[in-house]
């Protein structure tokens, strides 16, 4: 078996983000669910754009922002996800590849325009998310690189993606490659609102082919519907070989087969936005985890993507995270 | 005579930028000019935009930006520009709306894309601009409307259309509008390169139909081909009705027919960006202007916003800018 030449693939919606700063009242006034990602059709996003004031650009979605995370981090990343060939479209492919990471999906000549994501940022750094998935749905089975799985340490899914049906598809055919080569999949559960529209299908898709699980309080809550996070964390022992449970300000939980393994971070003075928060948890995870680094080491460096990216406006790092691992390091 | 409900009504360029963070070796490498604004092909700009790390989009445009400012300071403003029907048409139109702008102009169907800048932001706040005019070379005297030059107390001219001629021909249109209703006619030079390349242009058509002139430094000499600061101001002195000279951390020099004003300014902690401090003094300048304030104070709250604006990323201020108005008056 030849080494693998990168350190992790990631697979997922190509969104470019229009970044909004308002009020809570906004929120309440348009029936908005504060913290969620909800999908809208392209109309209801609209319809909502129109109403907010002046907007910023930013290339986004949930891997996107995790393999640039790990590129900036100095990992080998690629990754695979729909645009159409829109001026959107030209934005994201050079977003991600500015960023440092491999990206060769074929863009769709025709069809939705390229994904676009409203998120409306509140004062405390909140970000709730309107998501038209646009040409994203799109993606199917023909556009997974297969010489690109085998050829990756670890293939890291995006729970959003099991929203569009050829998507799906497309994770089973690259869960039983990466195993065929020896190597590994991880799935990050993305969303409670996810969880539930899914649960059954991530919990046997879980058991079944999945190495590494990413997953927030609320999610892996919602994954199991019980109220304790103690309790969900007992549930999903054994499911997975390594499940990093996110906690915000008290850290991580590594559950393994054998141990729980408590990780915890150091406080934030502001919050800003907290945009890509858990995105960066798994980029600094599996960053550290990929060059061979202990589940401890990797939690933390999580913890410290996930902490830079939450005091600045927008989910990715710049080129010059790399600073992180070197103070970890010592 | 009816009173006009606008205040300030801008023509100029409607421009999405492209905003990425870079270094000095880059425009070294690329053989560009720092701080200057250059007109571009697409292909031009797109071989430079690939060379390039991550970006983020924000809608600019030297007079929309003005007309932003002019919004968020509680002043009633209306921008006119062309865009083409097409998705960063959609993200401008969405942002100067949403500014509190009206904006109006109709979309071109097809031809050109909306235009695009690249600004290339040095460590130490410098931009320097690769500007692909797309769509804006077809605003013409037909997308002028008069009832609105009639209804607004200044028309404010971008010195950047004098480079596509029916934008050129429009400017002539308006300004015999305006001064036939009682109005007044203002003109930013916009950049020591494009008066550089419509020197003897300006000149008389400031003499013959401008009532207000903007102008750094350097392109104040660059209108009169001399070195020296004092020199040119002696020169303006008489064109027009008022001529606010900005010089950075200096302040400004109001000249009037009668005499010369020194405003002076206060000293900036960390220059951050330095896109948009023009199109903020004017902003500010023209806000307080139109409501009847002196000139010294005109020059005081361009000076105030300009300093706002380059103590952060993006040239359009938020809509919390009117605290600026209160310290002043307070």
């Amino acid at each position: 078996m030849t080494e693998p030449t990168i350190d992790v693939l990631g697979i997922g919606n190509a969104i470019v983000d229009i970044l909004v700063q308002t009020n809570d009242s906004f929120l309440t006034d348009n029936d908005l669910h504060k913290g969620a990602m909800t999908l809208v059709s392209f109309d209801e996003q609209m319809e909502l754009y129109e109403k907010t004031g002046q907007a910023v650009e930013s290339s986004g979605g949930s891997a996107a922002n995790t393999l640039a995370g790990i590129a900036a981090l100095g990992g080998k990343a690629a990754f695979a996800g729909k645009v159409k060939a829109d001026q959107l479209g030209v934005v994201f492919s050079h977003d991600i590849r500015g960023a440092g990471v491999t990206y060769e999906t074929e863009r769709a000549k025709d069809g939705a325009p390229t994904a676009t994501c409203l998120v409306l940022i509140t004062p405390d750094g909140q970000r709730t998310m309107q998501t038209c998935l646009g040409a994203c749905v799109e993606f199917g089975p023909k556009d997974l690189d297969l010489a690109q799985v085998r050829d990756a340490k670890v293939t890291y899914l995006e729970g959003y993606l099991w929203d569009p049906e050829p998507a799906r598809e497309a994770f089973f055919h690259a869960a039983g490659e990466a195993h065929d080569a020896g190597r590994k999949i991880a799935l990050t559960l993305s969303d409670p609102f996810c969880v539930d529209r899914h649960r059954d299908g991530f919990r046997s898709f879980i058991k079944d082919h999945v190495d590494i699980v990413f997953a927030n309080e609320e999610e892996i809550k919602s994954l199991f519907q019980v109220d304790d996070f103690m309790e969900a964390a007992n549930k999903v022992q054994g499911m997975a070989e390594v499940v990093a449970l996110t906690r915000s300000e008290k850290g991580s939980v590594i559950v393994t087969p054998d141990e729980m393994i408590t990780v915890p971070t150091k406080p934030i003075e502001k919050v800003v936005d907290t945009t890509g928060a858990g995105d960066a948890y798994a980029a600094g995870f599996l960053a550290a985890y990929t060059s061979g680094k202990s589940l401890k080491h990797a939690a933390t460096l999580g913890s410290l993507l996930a902490a830079l990216i939450i005091q600045q406006i927008g989910a990715r790092p710049s080129a010059g995270a790399q600073h992180l691992i070197k103070a970890l390091e010592g």
